[in-house]
C-alpha cells in the first residue's frame, strides 16, 4: 500500500521494519510476524546465546514465513563478524549493523549477495557509512528506546538523506503510529524502523512484566542514561547512551557515577542476575519516547497493518486538505 | 498555498510562525517580515526593555505590515501580565505564553478579543492549557533552541494533538526546511513555529557574530544544559533546560554545578556584561538542532516563502509516489 525505493529493494509490501533489538527481545517469531504482515522483520542477532541461538531463531523464522527477513547486530561487540557469518551461511540476505564502523562487514556481506544496512546517529557517521558502500542507512534519533544518540529524528533524517543520497535512508526513533510513518516519509525516509511499538507485542521476547510497564508508561517517563550500562559493565561507543523507562535504580544512581562504579565492582554479578518482576525496578526497561503510543498488548502483524493503514489514511486525507487551494486554482 | 485551520483562524496565507524569541532576538522588524511574507510574525515581548521596548516594537511592526502579527512572552517572569496588557492596549490580537500556567492570562486576553496561544512540552501541560481555554497549543520538542523540554517533536506532537482535540496544535522544535514543515502537518500540527531557522536572518536581533556561529554550527553541536542559566541566575521551571551551541563556557562548567554556583556568586555582574564576539565563547548561543539547516544569512521573508514552496513540492511529489499502487488500483 505504501511504495518506496526500499519496498522495492527488500521485496516487501510495506516500508516498516522492526528494530533488531538485542538480548533476545527480537526473536525469530517477531521477525517472522513482521515479514508475514508485509514489513521487513529483523531478528536481533546479538544475545548471550551467540551463534547457536541465532541459527535457531533464523530457522524458526523460516518455518513461519516464506518472505524476506534480516538479522541486525550490536556490531561493536567482538562476536559481530562471527554472528554475521552464521546468518549469511543460513541464507539470510539482509544484515543490519549498529554502533560500529560498518567497514569490516561490507565486503563479506556483499560477497554473499546480501544487502547491508548501517544505523547511524550523526550526519558524519552517515557519510562514512555511505562511503563504506552500505546499501541502506538507518538514521536513529535520540527519542528511540535502548541505545541511541543525541540528535532527534525530525532534524536528523533530512540531513542524513542529503548527506548519503542516493543511498536510501530508514528513519528510526519516536515513530509509533501512522502519523509518524507519514511524517518520516515526508522527511525523505524510504522506510521506518520501529522498536518500542513492538515491545508489547505477543511475539516480542521481553517479559510480561516488561510489556506491562511499557503499556503503562508515557513518553515523559523515559530517560537517556548510562547508569544501567555502568552497572552491567557494558561499554558503548562515545555519543551513545541508553533510553529506558525511569525506575528506582535510575533514581538511586543518576548523577552518582563514581559511587555507582564502586557499588558495581562488588555487586555486578548479583545485579546481572536480577530478573522477573524485580527487574522492572532495578534493571533497564529499555523503551523510547514512543512508549506513550503503546496502550495494549497486540500481535506484531496487527501493528504493521495498523501503522500502514493509518499512514495511508493520513496521506490521502490530510494532503489534499492542506493543498486545497492549489487543486482548485 | 498551504491551508490549515490555523491559517484560517489567524487570517494568514502560510502556516509558518516565527518563535517569539526573548531578549530582543525577535523584534518588530522580524515579526513584520514574517507576516508580510504570509506567515504569522511574533514579537518576542520579553526583554530587559520592558513595556517601553515592546510598545516601540509593536509600532515598528505596524509601520512595516498591515497583516496580523502577535506577541509572545516568557510568562513565568513577573512582568508577563503587564507586557500582555501593553500589547493588548496597542491592539495586538494574538498573544503567546510559554513556560507558565496560562490560566492567569486567558480571561484578560479573551476580554480584549485576542487569540491566546500556549506553548507546552508535555502532554499533561497540553491538557491543562486546553482546560484553561487557550485557543491554540504549541507543542515544543527538545530539539528546539533556547529553553525547551525533554521529549522530541516527532513523538510529542501527535500525542498533544490527541490530548487537546479539537484545539489546534502548532509544532515547534527541529523544523527548518520544507520536509520538516510537511512532516509536522502529517503529525497533525496545523502550523509550525520556527526559531533557529530565523536566527541568521537580517531581521533577527542577535549579533552578527551570533548569526555567523549559527551558520557554521551543525545539529550535533548543540547541548541541552543549565550552565548558562546558573551563571546568569535566571531560573526556569522544572523540566526546562536551555539548548545552545556548545562553547568554551559549557566545556568549562558542564557537570560542575556546585563550583559554578560558587563562581557565579562573585562573577555574575561581570558575566552578564560580556557581549560582542567574546559572548560567542562565554554566553549562551541559543540554537536548536535545526542549526544544521542554517547555511547562510537570509531575509526572513525569503525563509517563509522557501519553506512553504519546499513543503508544497514535497507533499505534491512525494505523496503520489508512495501511494502509487493505490492510485492505479
Amino acid at each position: 500500500m505504501l511504495q518506496t525505493r526500499l519496498t522495492e529493494l527488500f521485496g516487501i509490501e510495506h516500508p516498516v521494519l522492526n528494530a533488531p533489538m538485542g538480548g533476545g527481545d527480537a526473536p525469530g517469531r517477531l521477525a517472522a510476524a513482521v515479514s508475514e504482515a508485509g514489513g521487513l522483520g529483523l531478528i536481533g542477532g546479538t544475545t548471550i546465546g551467540g551463534v547457536e541461538w541465532l541459527v535457531e531463531q533464523i530457522r524458526i523464522a523460516r518455518g513461519l514465513t516464506d518472505r524476506p527477513f534480516g538479522v541486525g547486530f550490536i556490531s561493536h561487540l567482538p562476536n559481530a563478524a562471527e554472528l554475521m557469518a552464521a546468518a549469511l551461511r543460513e541464507g539470510v540476505r539482509i544484515v543490519a549493523h549498529s554502533f560500529a564502523d560498518p567497514a569490516p562487514f561490507v565486503d563479506d556481506a556483499h560477497a554473499a549477495g546480501a544487502i547491508v544496512m548501517c544505523q547511524v546517529r550523526t550526519v558524519d557517521a552517515a557519510r562514512h557509512a555511505a562511503d563504506c558502500g552500505v546499501d541502506v542507512v538507518t538514521a536513529q534519533g535520540t527519542e528511540a528506546g535502548g541505545h541511541t544518540g543525541m540528535v532527534s529524528t525530525l532534524p536528523l533524517v533530512p540531513r542524513v538523506v542529503d548527506a548519503v543520497a542516493p543511498v536510501p535512508v530508514v528513519a528510526a526513533g519516536g515513530i509509533a503510529d501512522g502519523r509518524g510513518v507519514a511524517a518520516a516519509l515526508m522527511l525523505g525516509a524510504e522506510a521506518v524502523w520501529i522498536g518500542t511499538r513492538f515491545l508489547a507485542t505477543y511475539e516480542c521476547g521481553v517479559s510480561d512484566a516488561y510489556k506491562a510497564r511499557v503499556v503503562e508508561a508515557t513518553g515523559d517517563d523515559t530517560v537517556l542514561t548510562d547508569v544501567f550500562d555502568v552497572a552491567l559493565g557494558m561499554p558503548w561507543p562515545e555519543g551513545v547512551s541508553g533510553r529506558a523507562i525511569r525506575n528506582d535504580f535510575f533514581d538511586r544512581w543518576d548523577g552518582r557515577d563514581d559511587a555507582l562504579l564502586e557499588w558495581a565492582a562488588d555487586h555486578r554479578a548479583e545485579y546481572r542476575s536480577i530478573d522477573g518482576d524485580a527487574a522492572i525496578a532495578e534493571r533497564a526497561v529499555w523503551a523510547g519516547e514512543a512508549a506513550s503510543f503503546v496502550t495494549a498488548t497486540e500481535a506484531a502483524g496487527d501493528v504493521v497493518r495498523g501503522l500502514v493503514g493509518e499512514a495511508v489514511a493520513v496521506l490521502r486525507d490530510r494532503v489534499p486538505s492542506v493543498l486545497h487551494d492549489r487543486r482548485e486554482g
